[in-house]
């Protein structure tokens, strides 16, 4: 195969979920196009590439210095919500269940993956706390022990302010059959069941 | 979300087989990487629609005015191999199974989809036969209704040169169970069914 091909094909490998197979198909079908979907794609990449970074309050990516929701006024609620990924809060706008402020922090803590306080967004959420007038941080991080880690470690470093602590409840999904649910769910949904 | 992301994943959304949710993923991994793989893919991607281009012989990407398999003086047995795609030859090759030259159609003829022999990369076929000494031409067409149309066609066009026809065998694949073959495959290795 041409060189330039096999190259284009390797890097399209490395996209999560992206197998060779898969590669090839998204490469072939880019290079055999003739309306310059691959020149279209190239600018769109190399441009976000150049501008977009993390918003310098909450992490979140963005073109501008302070990204949509920090500078959104009518987000200015008190609550602060604390994600792992930009890919939470995508999900969080799409349910429009939240209308405050994210926090996102890049990962993590993990003693496996050697993920430390330094390596993630969190040395700024006391000084937003105090700027921004936080009353409630919500953690929607992973229910994993590397979440819950995580989740202990910010609630220790941030408790002597004058702020309260919340998380994601914990149960049995919406439509959930019990024969499909883990046993620590149900541990879980057990110990936090609700009285009618 | 920011525009430039938001328009980023739907480029990524109209590879084939990907849906808004991977191309997402795609998107945000590749701007959160922080080792350069968007500049890189960016880069990779202008300069290969750049200078990629059908092989003005037999139709195979290439950034050389002949491709790879044209140029190569081994491959130059008198057998011409007819497929649809590119990925075809990709797959043939990695077989090992095939020594000849290649001739990609870019396509078959297809009423439903108004693909006519001129959309295809047909009509310099029997210039090959003759520049190149071609004795045999190989038909490795999808087994589909659009395949055999093409493969018609192009019999019935070059006929009348001193060229032999074949097809590649029909019937049930090695290790196919007979539960999981189609009546159509089937009817078709009965009548290719083999003395023993």
């Amino acid at each position: 195969m041409n060189v330039k091909i096999e190259k284009l094909i390797k890097q399209f490998a490395k996209l999560p979920r992206v197998g060779t197979r898969a590669a090839t198909r998204m490469v072939l079908s880019l290079l055999q196009d003739k309306t310059g979907k691959a020149e279209n794609l190239a600018e769109l990449l190399s441009d976000a590439a150049q501008t977009i970074h993390p918003c310098s309050i909450c992490g979140v990516l963005t073109d501008n210095d302070v990204c949509e929701y920090c500078s959104d006024v009518s987000r200015k609620n008190g609550q602060l919500c604390i994600v792992r990924d930009l890919s939470d809060v995508l999900v969080l706008e799409k349910s429009g269940v939240f209308h405050g402020r994210y926090h996102v922090l890049g990962g993590n803590l993990s003693g496996v993956e050697g993920v430390t306080p330094d390596d993630l967004n969190i040395a700024n959420i006391p000084t937003r706390i105090k700027n921004e007038n936080i009353t409630e941080i919500i953690f929607a991080l992973p229910n994993t022990v590397e979440g819950k880690t995580t989740q202990q470690y910010i609630i220790t470093t941030t408790q002597n302010q004058n702020v309260v602590f919340s998380e994601l409840a914990s149960g049995v999904p919406l439509g959930g059959d019990l024969d499909y649910i883990d046993d620590g769910t149900l541990t879980l949904a057990f110990g936090g069941r609700k009285k009618l």
